[in-house]
């Protein structure tokens, strides 16, 4: 039986969607002898998520962030949680509506990704530091 | 200890929220002898999720779609990525906040459910083709 | 290797959003000596929801209930679900938004939170009863 952790850092990015499969997956448990399994990736933020989309057309990466940025607006005229910036209660929010983990299912050594997918480190902040994942990785032989 | 891993395809649904429990549970590896762990649902698309609602009303399926659709128009002006129709941005933004897996427990050989749930195929394309769900089965006898 | 089940049952909460990390704890299966795993909860209803967020600012917590009320308001002309109460389709549609379960790291006894995250009990209706988690607990010793 597998059980591996691991906490993967990465380096700062700015506001907005980024394809992160490669990073991730460069600092993760290695998946090369797991036939069959579950990777668990956990952010330990509250302003910043991680999500499964398409890994082709960046353009849908500018959307996300334009389409976030309406629904979560800033400086809306209920939020009480201001003293840390206009772009922080909005964080709180897309984070709590994106999650802070994803739960990838590991087949013959690889994620088992559709051909479009891609994992997304969602940041929403404007000027985050680096960003600390717990990598979790249990399967069989 | 129980490892086990398939594919469950779903025939092409149209657009909106379905309650498929017994499709899934039809293609699912068997939760028969499975004493208490976790099913594990990845649906392998970017325009399409997986969620948890309530078994009963179709009323509530149907104001989801309505609602979803006033959180994510089509043709909203910020859209770049337009291409393949005006459903398929929304599509991607819907996926995200809705996700691409599912975790159950599953408890003396049963989804271990509340009395009003059920699992839900959200389809968010117009005509979209059948839905590959990776479903990872782990637990004990 | 280690599998534990239990339920969870938190008394009823007021509508709104709620740090409950040390109530589902005293309950959860005991981490004490869970040298590495994954602590899964999932909450057994659909008009309640289980996040990750902020610990500290209760301000947080106010300001998710009010923006959830903007992008999921009562009374929308478009709901056809309307026969438990106003407040019944919006919580449907936060809990689809929000999620009904946690997947979180195990680390030498301890969950691998960030220093800012607790966990949140949604309590999306105005007069709910007390809800029920099932919390399974998975690793090695």
């Amino acid at each position: 039986m597998i059980w591996d952790q691991t906490i993967i850092e990465l380096a700062p990015l700015q506001r907005g969607f980024h394809l992160v499969t490669n990073e991730v997956l460069a600092q993760a448990p290695s998946l090369a002898n797991c036939e069959m399994g579950l990777l668990h990736l956990f952010i330990q933020h509250t302003s910043a998520s991680l999500a499964v989309n398409e890994n082709a057309d960046p353009d849908v990466r500018g959307d996300l962030e334009r389409h976030f940025n309406v629904i979560v607006p800033e400086n809306a005229p209920h939020y009480e949680h201001v003293m840390e910036g206009p772009d922080d209660m909005p964080a709180h929010i897309k984070s709590i509506l994106i999650g802070p983990s994803l739960t990838l299912p590991v087949s013959r050594g690889h994620l088992a990704l559709g051909t479009w997918q891609g994992i997304y480190l969602c940041e929403h902040r404007d000027r985050a530091g680096s960003r600390r994942i717990v990598a979790t990785l249990q399967g069989r032989w």
